[in-house]
């Protein structure tokens, strides 16, 4: 991979570190603190590797003003050192993306398209009627983006994303390969067991800066909108259904899936392969766990887990019991054996005693 | 949103209903019944939520024939009002997709190729050889469409769909962007350790009247047909396997999976992310809940939730179980403490009385 | 479906296996036992099947050498019929897929691009800068290579795909429609309750044989790589997180998720929809059933199942539990109260005693 060559001192200044170490040395390349060769920086997040320090081949290491004590190697502290690693390697690999500039001569464009400047416009993009694109906006080759939809600027639209007619894209979002955002909402009415759709005729809000990782489906509303706060990120392979409202810099991981019309606050973390069932609304901080079944409404601050999913605390105590249940049931299969003996010899002395009389 | 002006007769007229207030009277948009405006029409569904028309700002309510009481806004009634809304919200929205209609100069189009009338080709779409498609379809640009395949009349194919050789789909089918049809099926077969391909040489057959979500993979049959019924509707990222048959009107919610060669009745429902290993049989009506993983074949008419799924009473029953777990582990450990301190004291009266003796 | 047509004497060479019958027998197409007709061929994996045979219209059976008792059709005796079968579909149908040969006028290609020998470039692909393309390799209509992408020979890359820049694929790789390898890892720094991109500038390596299904997403290393090992199969939405490393010969079906950083080793096997948290390993042959989410690694050789996941053993058992549990509820509850009137008869019992006294 090729990249630039930076001293030391320039790293240092960029993140705003403090340096102990040779200013001069050159940096070429950036890796994980195991796997970092002669000439990469690497990083320490958590100061209770610092042993792995030892071990590495990296020339200099980005590490937290925590980490006091004596390190063999170049070291550059930081208040944040994974966010200052994240830097240098913006600042080393400044070209990644080396997409076509301008707009290129096989992308199709409608009429009535405004288009800021500096907008990039891939080979075999289509552009109908009626769209506007921000400044710096970089829409890859085969991007589909209809009728009326607005994007705003500095924003990165992957090679063949579907963005349908009217969408609202705000400043600084990215949206990865395969995705479609504004897609018809799932709604039909059912007459006499055929299925009639119910037209969708609502649009998509992404607010700025989310990102929106790769076959992820956003669908339109039916009516009003979807819509994606500002900050929130979305990982691949989502489903977020006609008429959801995520609040702003919340997360959504991979698989997950929303149903229609659920209200998601601010902050929420879903973890992989969670669903939530439609009409609910989770607050502010909610956390739901890896494969969660979210059933009903979740107030703010609250983690939860399970299938029905359930505050994490009385999860975690199922989750005991379950493991627990084969030894629980041959605890009362004993305890009924012995209850029954002693009613037997009760009922027994009983009896004697009835004899007796 | 630019809309058509309607007048409340006309509108009457179109949903065939009954006009209680000024038929002169305008609407210009269509809303849920809590965010309309002056000017919006809207509807209600339920009678239950009658007391919301009082608060909404709607110019007049589509609802039940069955809401008899006095409402103080104009109303039309019909059979059916989520239905009649629908109608409208189809009258006055007209043109939503405005999409380019005839071939478009870089649809790039094969030899043998048949088309209907007024059929449209979208930018950058690719026919290949001995494809036929039915008058007044709609081919979105970014399409592709393989080899020999079918399309019916008056079906909508959105932008960047990808159907593969052989296909046969019926009229009417819509199929949203990023879907892939005729995908080689799953299949492998073990030798040494090494997975060599089973040739998938079958084809995707899909019905009259099928709606299919944005992102879904339909394989293709090792031979034969992978079949999806007709009036089905399918949402977004859900996965159907090789030789996966599903019957007429079946709803297939996000996400869901369906293992290869699976057969599902007529009216089945499986609910978001549930999933159905292969060579299994649903009946007729057969729901299955969300997250739902079912093991085996279900009877008709029957719901069943959890993972592994069974029967919807009794799962119930299980989930209660779940939830006094803790508290019946607590109670069994008091039990086993009282038993054998009763065990206990039997001994020792025992003893005693042999002692006694 | 146009065939060629063989002679079973043809067939019997190809497949190596040994005839009983008319080798002059024509077969015209392939079939399933069940649903074969006059002129096809069919196969029997397994031999307690063989009762199947009398009812089946095929001309001939493709059946183990196991199989020795009489058979009422020609029979082609040989090791693996599954596998020998294959042969004869990849016979019978020889062009199956007819893509377009050669660079197709529409293809987009960028500065410094290599082509092998034989290369198809499809109607709309966009291949960038600086990409490699080994011998007789396929790239289907809409694909997307980014920028010093490298693909081995013999690949084959469906409609519609996208592969980032600076992707490894290695040979006879078979790639489906929709699917994206190298979007950018989920990788964010939270500061302030906002977050921060962190750069993923890593790869994705795919080695030789692997096949990888529709609308599967894979994301480039943070840096390193992401690694698929040689001859792995990956079904359709399947989710691969950034530096996940699978080992060869592994097999992931359907809609499963692997979080980032986790090691897979050889010969794994990961059900449908089920998911992985992120730095874990899981030993070389380990299985993970349907909709588990497996929260630790896993030495090798283990079959886990349930969600967390267990030893399927114990989860066998706890999943017995959650059966029995609401008559195990009943049981306790019916225990106590024999355990109470025990208590109550005994401590009447010791009153009276104790009023005797």
């Amino acid at each position: 991979m090729e990249t630039k060559i930076l001293t030391l001192e320039e790293i240092t200044r960029v993140v705003e570190g403090e340096l102990e170490g040779d200013p001069g040395i050159k940096i070429k390349g950036v890796s994980g603190i195991k796997e970092a060769k002669e000439g990469d920086i690497t990083f320490l997040a958590n100061p209770k590797y610092e042993f792995l320090i030892d071990a590495s081949k990296a020339s200099a290491v980005i590490a937290s003003r925590e980490l006091r004590g004596h390190v063999p190697k170049p070291i550059v502290r930081v208040e944040n050192p994974s966010l200052a690693f994240s830097k240098v390697v913006a600042l080393l690999f400044p070209d990644v993306k080396r997409y076509f500039k301008g707009v290129h001569p096989t992308a199709v464009i409608g009429n009535d398209v405004k288009l800021g400047k500096d907008v990039s416009l891939g080979a075999c993009s289509v552009i109908e009627d009626c769209v506007q694109i921000g400044d710096n906006t970089i829409i890859c080759p085969g991007v589909f983006l209809g009728y009326g939809t607005s994007i705003g600027a500095d924003v990165l639209i992957y090679p063949n994303v579907t963005i349908r007619e009217k969408s609202i894209i705000g400043a600084r979002v990215i949206v990865h390969s395969g995705t479609v955002i504004g897609s018809d909402g799932f709604g039909f009415e059912e007459v006499n067991g055929m299925h009639h759709k119910i037209p969708q005729v609502g649009v998509v809000v992404i607010e700025d800066d989310v990102e929106i990782g790769a076959c992820v489906t956003i669908d339109r509303a039916r009516f009003g909108q979807t819509l994606i706060g500002r900050g929130t990120k979305i990982d691949n392979l989502v489903q977020i259904a006609h008429n959801v409202s995520i609040g702003e810099n919340s997360i959504i991981v991979a698989q997950a899936g929303i149903s229609g019309s659920s209200v998601l606050g601010k902050n929420v973390i879903l973890a992989g392969q969670s669903g939530l069932v439609g009409h609910i609304e989770l607050g502010d901080n909610v956390i739901v766990g890896a494969q969660a079944g979210v059933t009903k409404s979740i107030p703010k601050n609250i983690f939860v887990v399970g299938s029905p999913a359930r505050p994490h605390n009385e999860a975690k105590k199922i989750f005991v019991g379950w493991a627990k249940l084969p030894e629980l049931m041959k605890e009362v299969s004993e305890l009924k054996e012995k209850v029954d003996k002693l009613i037997q010899r009760k009922a027994k002395s009983g009896k004697t005693k009835n004899h007796k009389k």
